[in-house]
């Protein structure tokens, strides 16, 4: 099953610049999202309300949250932790959350300091708190692999989604590759295991990384089984600066010249995004990924060669 | 339908090499081969029959063919572009020619300087010059998309399998996107209507680039439409020097990195593949390309750092 359009969630300004040691001056960060808003994106994972003290570079999220604001028809989501997070999120008028949580107890562990089961918890009282225009994603991390303890049982993934699905059926579940070290099949069949069992969940979104070049295709096994939300980073941003080749998000622009290819509309304008992503290539300390931007650059140089 | 196992054309020592300005010395290329080999590969295109006034690097075609067959149980195709350098190659007692042939007119031209109909001509005399012992691959490149005309309508590549069919029903049919521009989903289509239009031919394989990240994708896409001989370069060689970015074939290693995640053997040990794809790396003008040997580097990186 494929749609004919899907929805690209840009995810760089929070996962991108996450792990860039040097901190990017609010300026700077607005810049970027004022190009990606310009390119035509339409859904940004913006910030996270995180502890400062443990994020610096997060620090600025509702400065980022009140300048993304102006900007009409912009579907601004923010990653939250914690209920205390949550609540400055809301605090800052944030009205789109997304709660990350991880399949694996080590992963949850490690990242909140939770077990699974006292994070579904969290999202309880995370929704309860919800005021009623406000949207809620769950990002499910270490959904088919966990950087320590390799692959993660479906059957745990499926029982996660099951507790949050009795906590609400309106959120949207958002499976994520954490380690990039999935295959497309794996994705393939735990999204179709995961609508044929939980029909009463409509929102689904997938979020891979392109770590071991599997980025793009997992996002088509996504698609092909139904989900048309897709998580990407502009410029392939969210590697760790400390392990050059350990690369970040799947690009944005691998996915959408790929989609562009396919004939499936993403409302995005390639040449405007690459702008952005070339600028964001320029970040001190990040890492970049994706091969779209290379290669057409290299044609271009080609071209101007030639 | 898939295979439980998959049969990988180790296509770097030609298509590979060939790119390369610099001359790579025989008994560097016949260590690499041999480091080829130890890994694990079985099937390999070693080198091209071609004139060596007009591609310098294949010069020493001979002596590699003949430094490949002291080693057991190693199919040593090689790339012929012309009767004549097919009747030299069959000369030098090679067994496995692969003939070349565009579906795009204008590629065709300036790969061959024939038309396609042309080179049907050669390929029937080459076919009636083989010895009962002796196979032969048919590469038809630009069977989806073209560097000079775009995307390639896959009626003229069934119509010109169709001219070879009548030739040959024995030879193997490898369908070749030259640009790196096709989309799993075109490659997926093009060889189920393949298969279904001539049940006579038995023998099909994919060869794929990966200028636009799309490499491991594309050959997945073959392979899941039944094809279980799929090419690739180790260290993801065969990019153009004068064009950074413009990366090569699709990667061994990120290809058998990815069926062993599926469970599909290949027969290869990454870790020997690996030590011969940094080899190749430090070709002077080589360009590599490919994801996991970076990802797998920075991860023992980061376990020494750690």
């Amino acid at each position: 099953m494929s749609a004919s359009l899907v929805s690209i969630v840009e995810v760089g300004p929070r996962d991108g610049f996450q792990p860039i040691g040097e901190f990017i001056p609010t300026a700077l960060k607005a810049l970027l999202i004022d190009m990606l808003y310009d390119a035509g994106i339409r859904r940004m994972e913006a910030t996270a309300f995180v502890s400062p003290r443990a994020v610096p570079q997060m620090a600025d999220a509702p400065q980022l949250l009140a300048h993304c604001a102006t900007k009409p028809g912009l579907d601004i989501q923010v990653l939250v932790p914690s209920q205390r997070q949550a609540e400055r999120a809301l605090a800052a008028d944030a009205r789109h959350l997304a709660f990350v949580l991880s399949v694996s107890p080590k992963h949850n562990q490690s990242n909140v300091l939770r077990t699974p089961q006292e994070s579904v918890e969290d999202f309880r009282a995370i929704v309860a708190l919800l005021p009623p225009d406000a949207k809620i994603r769950l990002n499910l991390a270490t959904s088919f692999d966990c950087p320590f303890d390799g692959p993660v049982d479906p059957a745990a993934t499926l029982n996660l989604v099951e507790a949050l699905a009795k906590v609400s059926a309106e959120a949207e579940y958002c499976l994520c590759d954490t380690t990039g070290r999935v295959t497309p099949d794996r994705v393939g069949d735990l999204f179709r295991s995961a609508k044929e069992r939980f029909p009463q969940l409509r929102h689904w979104a997938f979020h891979g990384h392109d770590t071991y070049g599997l980025g793009v295709a997992n996002a088509l096994a996504a698609f092909n089984a139904g989900v048309s939300v897709i998580d990407s980073s502009f410029g392939g941003l969210g590697g760790c600066p400390f392990a050059p080749g350990a690369t970040g998000n799947v690009a944005t622009e691998d996915l959408i010249w790929t989609f562009a290819k396919m004939g499936v509309a993403t409302g995005i304008d390639l040449s405007r995004l690459l702008e952005a992503a070339d600028k964001a290539a320029t970040l001190p300390g990040a890492c970049v990924g994706g091969r779209v931007r290379d290669a057409l650059n290299a044609q271009t140089r080609r071209e101007e060669m030639a």
